[in-house]
């Protein structure tokens, strides 16, 4: 059983994504079994973590047979409320924003993106991946009655505050923030930063300490 | 002066990115001082915690009177070995992939790609983001002499430790990797993985654990 209402640290969402991604194809694989050891291989988190996010979810793997993998993607999904479907808004028509209109990962993943939003009066009115472009500034109007908690904003930097309040405006309840500009949102409204440049800067220490 | 032989922890990178961008947006703006404090409030990253990362890089603010920009950004740029160009090879010239090339801050920041690899016989030869297309099987050939230590991949799942073992084999020093699939390497060729579900499932858990 999952838990009701704890919070989930992010540090263990981060690694149940990953679970989650390799758990998925081995279901794929067929194959319907696997112990602590072989996902920890997998995914390359160590087998004593991994059997300790587990039993937070209140899942127990059986000595010599292993998880149901099956049920324990069940489990990880609804834990984070993943087993339904999530509508998304997209601001930003922009090569970032098609990417993400032709991810395929993200509708397999029941994250919907039903509504494209940008302020280039070029885009506006085109559709981009089968979605029409709308122009920002109707975000509330155009996004009204069609369940849309999500915003993604993959705009450049300076415009990422202004849709950003747009979202706020039309409801959204949390944004993931591709722009590489902070935003700032009301406490009730999340925002996941995807930043790159941390992970770049990573390895260019880690290359350059090496070589010292 | 920064540290010779540290290592900077993963986390404090992460804020030091943060604490980049937004420090260069003060510079651009003409604001060559900065307090803890406003930095803390336009980072979103407690005073204390800013003054401890500064203080681990040898920076000190002046009471009243705060940092200096310019200095802070060289001081963090040089412990980070991101005061140099690093020439990238970048593996997938979908969407994703022209969305980085055609990325501003790439460049901005010094991360030069230099080399870009597919294996869709219809995109090699062609020119992409100004960068012509080799096939990735070529990888070792194509880069040879050209100083190439960071590997971009953003191909589809599948492919991606396919491409990564063509990376090691070319000699690529560490492997960005936006493909939703684990790749392996040998140890000392650090990976990072950009992956957003993660960011996507704490947003729906966040916003669903409020409705309860």
């Amino acid at each position: 059983m999952p838990p009701k209402n704890e919070r989930i640290p992010r540090a263990t969402i981060r690694r149940l994504a990953v679970y989650l991604q390799t758990l998925e194809r081995m279901l794929g694989n067929d194959e319907n079994l696997v112990s602590s050891e072989s996902l920890s291989q997998a995914c390359a988190v160590n087998a004593s973590q991994i059997r300790k996010d587990l039993t937070y979810f209140g899942e127990f793997g059986v000595r010599g047979v292993g998880y149901d993998v099956g049920r324990l993607i069940s489990s990880i999904k609804q834990s984070l409320h993943i087993d339904r479907p999530w509508n998304c808004a997209l601001a930003g028509a922009g090569n970032l924003g098609r990417a993400l209109l032709g991810h395929r990962e993200f509708r397999q993943r029941h994250y919907n993106i039903v509504a494209v939003f940008d302020t280039d009066p070029e885009k506006i009115g085109k559709s981009v991946g089968g979605v029409e472009v709308s122009c920002s500034r109707r975000m509330a109007e155009v996004l009204a009655g069609k369940n849309v908690q999500l915003g993604i904003i993959t705009t450049p930097p300076d415009t990422a505050q202004t849709v950003a309040n747009y979202m706020i405006e039309a409801g959204i309840r949390g944004i993931l923030n591709y722009a590489s500009a902070h935003i700032f949102t009301p406490p009730d409204v999340p925002v996941e930063n995807v930043d790159f440049f941390n992970h770049l800067y990573a390895l260019s220490f880690s290359i350059s300490s090496k070589n010292r």
